[in-house]
Parts: C-alpha cells; structure tokens; sequence
C-alpha cells in the first residue's frame, strides 16, 4: 500500500534486562512510538485529534515474532508500513532493524482501532486522514 | 494440558496512560510476572535456572487480543495455561480478567524459547523442568 | 507521626538492566504503589477521590538515596511513613528493604501535593483523609 | 564547569499516566538517557567502558524538584550540566524544559558513582574520560 515510514531509536538502560537483551514488552513501545511519528508525518497530532475528533487509536490486536536480541547501545530502524485500511480500523506491518550491520530483530503485525474517546466504541476513521493517506499511495 | 495458574495484579498509575486507559504494552509484563509465578510455583526460580543450567526463557512470539480496557486502580486476574511443551519450547494460553464483575480484558498465545545464557540458541528444557510439568499433569 | 505502613513486593525482569541491577528509576514505582497501597489501607481510593472530590496527589519533590542494589527476582519491603502532614501537601520517607537477610537498598524523603485534577493547582487535603489520618496517631 | 549538553525528547503515551500528565518517575529515565548522550557526545560508549574498564556509572542519590507537568506530544528538553566530578563520583545539574514556549518543568541533582561491574564497589573514573572532560573545561 502506501510507502514505508522509518523511524530511528537508540536502546537505553531502561529498555534493557538482567538477561543483558532489551526486554521483549519494550517493543511494543517502540512500534507504538513509530506509529505516533508516522501520523505526525502525515499532519495529525494525536492530542488534536483527541480534542477535535473525539478519537483515539488503540491497539485492537497484535502479532509479534522475536527474531534476534537488541542490546544496550544498539541503534534500531523501527519500519511501519500500513498494510489494510478499512472504516474504523487499520493494520500496520512494522519491523525492527538493528543497523551496522542490518539485521531484523522483531516483525509484527498491528491491528488499530479508531474508537470515540468516551464511550470507547469503535468510529469512523476521520476524513481528513483517510484522504491524506489515500493522496500518498501512488 | 495441566492446570491453570491464576496470579493476582493491581492497576497502578504507572500502567496506564493518557487515555485513561491501561497502556497496550503493559499487558505483557503482566503476563511475563504470571508466568514467573507459575514456574515459582513449580518450584523453580529463574536466577537459580540461569546459574544452575546456564539457561533463559525467552519469549519467541505472542499474539495479544484486546477485548475490554482497564483502568487504573482495577484488580486483574492473570489465568496462565500451557497448552504446549516441546523439547525447547512451550506454548501459552494467557487471559486477563477484571474482577467484580468478571470481564475478559486480553488474550494472549504466547511462545517461549529455551535458550542458552551465552550463546543465545536453542537448548533443551531442564528434565527437573519437564519431570516436574508431567508429574502434575493428570 | 503515624504508624508505619508495609508493602511487599517481587523484582521481575521489567524492574531490571542491563547491568543485572534493578534499574533506578523503577524504585520511584515502588515507593508510588506502596503510597497508593497506604491510602487504601485508610479506606481511599485514588479513582474515587479523583471523582468525588476532582483532586490528584502529585509528587511535588523527591530525595532517592541508593545504598545497595536490588536483583531479578529479590523480594522487597517498602516501609512507608507519614513525616508531616500540611494543608495542601505530605511528606513521606519511605525505605525499601531486601528481605532474607534484611538490608536496606534505598531512601527516600518524597513531598506530596494535594491538587485540583482539572486546574492543578494546590488544593486543602479532604477533610475526611485528615481526620482518617490524625484518629490513626495515637 | 563545563559547558552544558541539550538533548530533545518527545512525550509518548507510554510516558504518561490516566491523571492526562507525565509520569513522575519517567522524568528518571530521561535524565539518564540525556547523561548517557552527554557521554556518547564526549565519545564514550558504556557498553565499551563496561567491557573495556569494567565499569558501570550508577546513580548514588537524586533530587528531583516538579515545577510544571509536561503532557502527551510535548516536545522536551534536557539540560545537562556536570557541576563538580570528583575521583569516584559526578554530580550533574539536569534540567527539563518544555519548548515553544519555553517552561521549566523538573531540576534536578543527580550523583553518579563509578563502580566496578562485578565487585559493585567504587572505583576511580577512567583517566580517559577525566582528561577529555577537563579538555573541554575552557
């Protein structure tokens, strides 16, 4: 679908465990993060959208798979492509690439769900996004 | 397979975000204390497996499904199952409930490699590990 | 002042580093559950509080003094005490122990503002958290 | 003494809390990653100390004052300025502002000790990082 957006990390202390690997729930962060950089990228600020629209995009689903360990100090391309768009829901194909040499770490696949902030039931995707989405997929 | 393991959390501000909801991510840690409980409760203590044997449980893959959200201050229940024991793997069937009144919040198929401390590759589960996992079975 | 309040807890990997320590920052979470657990034992709850009487209870400052390290695994005692109690604000001093044999890991004197959750500026600690806390003094 | 080093963040949700602000332990955590960048920017690694000398830098005690709150999708900075190093130990001035318009949110003194990796007991900073640090004095 669309083009892929890339987003650069650095692994802190904090990310790390006592195995001496990042901790595997910390990549759940890093794909979250990756898709906020992607939405800004495309123009919304998600504090704006919650106060104009009333929306918040949550994570419905998730698949990860574990390839290989990142360590304290790596640098790490988080790589977010949105694979299906639909109404009120999006999939994100992300991975993580550990750089020099590149070698991928963790795949998953991210299912979001556009819900009103209040009442927390699903809603349209607003239109403005879908239209700046559709505007860069050729 | 053999029985489930339930292990009591409490909602901390810690665990939620801005939404006012419990941050995705959070989940998994949760489900990586249960299952910590649930080898302590058989008996083993993974500081004691990583000087004795050289060995880490790893997590290799997971798929989480999100039902309902909690919120902070929420009493959770996490229900551990393996549904799998290979020679290096096992496979889980975690959930989360809240409590009073009992609602399904997340649920989680989560696999987990042993590997070796050093080498990081693949090493076969300790046999006291594997005795101990038979022996509760029926 | 106050009787001392007590709370155990359990390091797992997410509380660790890379270094094989608990990481530093994780003992501010700590301290914050074992505060939270405090107020519950009073008969507050933090959710209620925020509904009832629109108020938060923020750290306003915070002193941390690192004695030993904690390790995967180690279970901890937070001992919490009520030093001072003002009109708008507490201070604690809090110290976490390893238990078995029991050493002191880490100190902490933590000041606490009682605030209005929508303006957050200061505000008079309700007038039931008083009394609950002076009729618990002698 | 020596000049201070910035180093820009972004707010997360992860960052935050259902009370709508900042997390006041993650504050913490930014601190650090902004001393680990001041020493990557001095051209030391801590991965490469950790193997090189056999050292760790940890945090021996920390004073963390709260001005302001920071919120989801602010832009941060840290301000990082050594104020005194001694033969085992630094004592940093970190402060974190919030840009656009600029606001100080949290100062901070934060003293770090050089410790053996294994032993855990203090040892002298290397020679190579004091000479590059009083190089860089004038």
């Amino acid at each position: 679908m669309n083009q892929e957006f890339t987003w650069q990390l650095r692994i802190y202390y904090e990310d790390t465990d006592a195995s001496g690997l990042v901790y595997h729930g910390r990549y759940v962060n890093f794909f979250e993060r990756a898709r906020t950089e992607w939405l800004r990228d495309l123009g919304f600020e998600q504090d704006v959208l919650a106060t104009k629209f009333g929306i918040l995009f949550v994570v419905h689903s998730m698949k990860l798979d574990y390839l290989k360990p990142a360590r304290f100090n790596d640098q790490i391309l988080v790589h977010s492509q949105l694979s299906k768009i639909r109404k009120v829901s999006m999939l994100f194909a992300q991975h993580i690439y550990k750089t020099s040499p590149n070698i991928l770490l963790c795949k998953a696949a991210i299912q979001i769900a556009c819900i009103d902030s209040t009442k927390l039931s699903p809603v349209s995707i607003p239109t403005d996004i879908l239209q700046k989405i559709w505007s860069q997929k050729i």
